[in-house]
Order: C-alpha cells, then sequence, then structure tokens
C-alpha cells in the first residue's frame, strides 16, 4: 500500500474509518425511526461507496442524472430513484432501456414532464413509478403543497405511469443560523409533506412513499407519515456541514491534500489546489473560507482556478513545499470535479476509486 | 452534420463564427502592438482550438499545470509556458521528461520553487527555461516588483536553469467598476514589469520575455518593454468579460444549450443547467446573477448542481421544455466541467471536440 506521502498533489483523498462511521451512524438513525435510508449517490459519484451505503442497510440510491443510473446500474445497483424532473425524449428512451435492468422512479412536477415519460412507456406497454416533487420551502423545483393533490390525479390518469407518492429537498437548511432552526426545517418538511400524503391517500390516491432529503434536516425529518430519507453529504460531510453544526470537523472524511507552492507574504500562503480541487461553492451559511486546513488555524480565503489564497493566521507559518490538507466547503462538487479519489486509512492508500458518475450530466 | 435541436440538454456550444472572429481580432491587436501573442490554453483546454490560436500567429501556448501541457504536447504543440510556480519533485521529472518534445519554460517565485527543478534539471545535465513571477497587484502568487531581481540573480545562478524574464497576470482588472480602471490596471501592469525588466537587465541578468497577463487588460498592457501577452478568456469571452465592457454579449462563443424542466411560478423557471455545467463562479465585477439567456432578459439568478433558477421578468415566460442558451459567467471552468464540447456555426454541429486537459490538475 501507498502512503499517503507518496501521492503528488493535488489529489482527493477519501477517509475510510470516517467514511464508515458515518454510513453506520446515519443507517442507526434510519433504523432507529423505522425509515428507509436511500442516500443522494451525487456525493461520491462512487459505486463502491454506493454498495457500503446499502452493505449497512439503504434501500437503494438516489440520483439526478438518467447518466448516473446508467453508471450504478452498470455496477449492479438495481433500485434507483432520480430524485429529479426528469423530461422525456432521449431521457425517457434511456430510462426505458435502464428499467430492463433496475427498479427505477423518478421525480415530476409538472403534468408536461410526466407526460413526456409516460409517452414513451405507454407506448412500450411499459410503467414507471413516479413521485410529485413538492416545494415546502426551498423554492426551486416542485410544486406548492396545496397544488400537489391535482398533480398526483393527473399522473395517476396518465398510461405508462404509476404514482409510487411524494418527495422533497428542504435545502433551506442550509441557510439556518443555528441547529433549532435546522430542526424546525426538518421537522416542518415532514409534517407538511405527510399532510400532502394524507390528502392524496384521502382522495384514493396512492400514496406509499413519503421521502425527504437533504443531510442538515434528515435526523430531524425521520418522523410523522415519513418513510424514506434521502442524506447526501453524511456520507463525507464537508466544511458547510461542519459550520452548521451537523458533524464535527473530526467527521469529514473528504479533503483536498495539497502543496503550498508560493508564501509570497507573511499573512498569505498560496495552494496548488484552487476552484479546479475545492470548486467555487460558498460556504454555508455564511461565506468566509474556501476550506479548513486540517489542523491549523489558517483558512482559504481566495480561490482562483489553481490558487488556494490562505490567511495566514498569527502563530502559524507555511513553507513552500509543505503539505496540507483541505476540508471543502461542498463534498458532492469535489467530487464532481474529480476522475479518481483515493481511499486512504492510517495514512496508508487502501484503494483508487474511479469517480464513475463524474460529469455524467445528460 | 446534426442540427442543435437534435443534441440533448444540457451541452455545451462553441460558435464557431464567433471564436475564429475573437482570435482573429485578438491576434490583429498584438500584432499592431509587436507583440507576441500566447494564449492561455486553460479556457478551452482542447488541442483543436489551440491550432486555431496558432494558425492566427499565436506563438505558443500558456498554461498551468504539467498534465496540461502534457495533453497539449501529445497533440503536436512545442512550445509551451507554464504560468505557474511548479514546485518540482514528480512534476519535475515530468517536465524532463517532457522537454526532449516540446520548447518548456516554467514559473518561479520563490528560491525554494526554483530549486526543486535546479535539482532534477541540473542532474540530468539538461536546462530549464524560468520566468519569474511578479505581483502587480493581484497579491496572489509573485515577488514584489522590489524584490524581483534578488530572485532572479539566485535562479540565474542555480545549475540546470535558464533565466528568461519576467511575467505578471493583472487579475485585479476583474474587479473594476469601469473601462478606464481596467486601462489603468494594464497600463500599470506593463510599466511596472518593464521597469522590474531594465533593471534586471541593468543589473547584467537576462531578460529577453517581458510577458502580461489576463483578457481584460491584454490590450491596455501591449506596450512599454512588453513583448508578449497571454490573454486566455478572450477565445470565447463570457458574460463576466461582457460585463466588464471587455466584449459584446454578441462576442460570446461559449453558452450552455439547456431545457426548461420546471416552471413552479410565473417568475420562476429551472433549467436542467446548474453548477456541474455553469460552475459557481460569480459574475464579475458585481456577482448579480450566474449566466444571461441568450434572446432574453431574465436571467439565471440562483444554482444548485443540477438546476439553473431563472428569475422571470415580466413579459417573458418559459414553458417546461423550452430551450435556452445560456452565457456562462466564466468560460474556463465550464470548460474544465466537460468531457465534450460541440463546436457549431450557424446551427449545425461541425466537430465534437473532446476537451482534452478537462480535470488535468496534476
Amino acid at each position: 500500500m501507498q502512503a499517503i506521502e507518496d501521492l503528488d498533489t493535488p489529489v482527493v483523498l477519501i477517509d475510510l474509518d470516517k467514511t464508515e462511521r458515518n454510513i453506520a451512524r446515519m443507517a442507526q438513525h434510519a433504523s432507529a425511526a423505522g425509515v428507509a435510508l436511500r442516500p443522494h449517490g451525487k456525493t461520491h459519484k462512487v459505486p463502491e461507496v454506493a454498495r457500503m451505503q446499502l452493505r449497512a442497510g439503504a434501500k437503494g440510491l438516489t440520483l439526478a442524472k438518467v447518466g448516473e443510473a446508467e453508471v450504478f446500474v452498470a455496477a449492479g445497483i438495481d433500485d434507483i430513484f432520480l430524485a429529479y424532473p426528469i423530461v422525456g425524449g432521449r431521457k425517457a428512451e434511456r430510462l426505458l432501456a435502464l428499467a430492463d435492468k433496475a427498479r427505477l422512479i423518478v421525480g415530476a412536477d409538472s403534468e408536461a414532464g410526466a407526460r413526456s415519460l409516460s409517452d414513451v412507456f405507454a407506448k412500450a406497454g411499459r410503467t414507471l413509478d413516479v413521485r410529485v416533487k413538492v416545494d415546502v420551502g426551498l423554492h426551486r423545483v416542485g410544486v406548492e403543497p396545496k397544488d400537489a393533490r391535482a398533480l398526483a390525479e393527473k399522473i395517476a390518469a396518465m398510461p405508462g405511469l404509476r404514482l409510487r407518492g411524494v418527495f422533497t429537498h428542504a435545502g433551506q437548511g442550509y441557510h439556518c443560523d443555528t441547529e433549532d432552526g435546522i430542526a424546525a426545517v426538518g421537522k416542518h418538511e415532514a409534517e407538511t409533506l405527510s399532510e400532502v400524503a394524507r390528502e392524496l391517500r384521502a382522495a384514493g390516491l396512492p400514496c406509499e412513499d413519503v421521502s425527504v432529503g437533504s443531510t442538515p434536516t434528515a435526523v430531524h425529518a425521520m418522523r410523522a407519515d415519513v418513510t424514506e430519507a434521502r442524506p447526501g453529504t453524511y456520507v463525507y460531510y464537508d466544511a458547510t456541514q461542519t459550520n452548521l453544526g451537523i458533524c464535527t470537523l473530526d467527521d469529514c472524511a473528504i479533503t483536498v491534500l495539497a502543496t503550498v507552492v508560493s508564501v509570497p507574504a507573511a499573512d498569505r500562503a498560496v495552494l496548488d489546489a484552487g476552484s479546479k480541487m475545492l470548486s467555487s461553492d460558498p460556504l454555508r451559511p455564511k461565506p468566509v473560507a474556501h476550506g479548513f486546513l486540517l489542523g491549523r488555524e489558517s483558512r482559504v480565503l481566495r480561490l482562483s482556478e489553481e490558487h488556494g489564497v490562505v490567511g495566514v493566521v498569527p502563530g502559524e507559518s507555511f513553507r513552500v513545499g509543505d503539505r496540507v490538507q483541505v476540508i471543502p466547503n461542498h463534498a458532492c462538487v469535489v467530487s464532481n470535479l474529480q476522475d479518481k479519489v483515493y481511499a486512504v486509512r492510517k495514512g496508508r492508500v487502501e484503494a483508487e476509486w474511479p469517480v464513475a458518475a463524474r460529469g455524467k450530466v445528460l
């Protein structure tokens, strides 16, 4: 096994001990709450990690893109929810091909979107499972809770589709300043979605699945009629989750190993890891850094594509050639920038994992 | 030839007419000023585009990473400047191998960094050309102008290295509110660097190359003793360059073709292109949008990984399934997210270009 010291930089390291611990803890939370776990694979995009999650009890995987599903199905993962309003055409044809090999569910939040899937599946004499996306406050996609039943009725009546339930993503939790605030968002998500589910059932519509999303709110939303949770980032955690109080720095399993390439001033050191490694995603809830340094108080304060500019705090010093590990603001986007990551344990590389679903945007 | 309408979304389109016009114009500027052009290839990362630039008179290419140089050298580009403070070890060994196939110059801004290159090249009995990076106000990497001579003297004395000159990158131009401000930054860059060059020559040090960087300041910095300019983004331009007044919207050759997947409210439409397509790089100089829409006043106002949320202005409307072209904030980072781009002319796809140097971070 290779030592971390022998890796050239910049590279992404995944700490296996921490990853395993994160997976086990969330599995325990879900199990204790009697809620199924369907982790979002966008955080890692690595089939090996998905298999760790499934071995720990996850019932399947969540993804966003058909191209991601193709990668994970090819790797043997056979139960996938695309938590995204897929709009048909070529994507519906590809879903049809995938449906031979895996159990698929997709999201919908419009009649036109659902129709584009119905057209293809009905023509092929097949059925696709669909969940209706409900907006519980993020105001991105999804129908208002009051409009969910009307869309559900239309979808239930479309040939080639089978209404399975409802889902949401309370991403507004990322903008909360306090843990109480996040807990309230999760509770609101679960209760609002459960109410929608009861309304659907009262109208005679099927609603087996009541599925909530997001790592910050996951534990708080495992309540009421919720049947499934879809956290993603918990597998690695990151600086934003730490900042939100969802995890500790010690839980963060993903770091960028970088080298100091320039120390132009006493208060400035520059790393060979810029936005091509760390992405320019801001730290939540306040954008005060572009990454935390393991074992240092100094932080990455500015990024350009190939430079991470560290603001050196008094008492710390950096020399050209020094190596540091940076905890990134946002784990998911870091994975998407990498062709491969290094799975490490106690300073040794145990595996190189291709980020098989990187860049699968179609 | 495929029509754009037949492409699934999201994909990146490169308008060939505009790219050719942008290349020709910058080549004319450089030629008129008697300054050599060495475009930064990070914007496109595509050998086919580099060859267009060379055919228009560019003397060579600028890159940042050894891995990028390996890709372009393999594609037959044989004159490359790595405008980055390369810190040796394995990278120096790879540069040694590359030096058999191409003319290489690298940047340095520290004695330790230069020494790490000297060690490897001297031991192999070879010589590597080096330029000293001078900080003219960006405060990222580079020595202060007053310290350039001291570092240049040390490098000139190191075995295995040949001092070639000085270079800079006045990236602070991206934070200027006015065209006059940008012009002043470019003038300051050229004059400061020229003064450093004269100081080196007066001290008996070689300083053939006086090289300036950045698209906004390029034309303004083609003056005094400057011998070379290294703009990158001009090849495609982008929303930031438009906003800075460096180009018009009509000059922007790179767009993301996207589909409207959700219209949850009258003032909100959501595209299937999020930060995985557009990156989360902010618009300069003010971060008021995440992309402009061709032919529309509405703009992308929020991004998550797979969603671009358009703020729909009064009088415009979007339907699920509509297609739009988004001019991204920053061309270079969009290229780095793509496995391939589509070269288009008058609505038809003329070529698919692999983004051969994407993700070459080492």
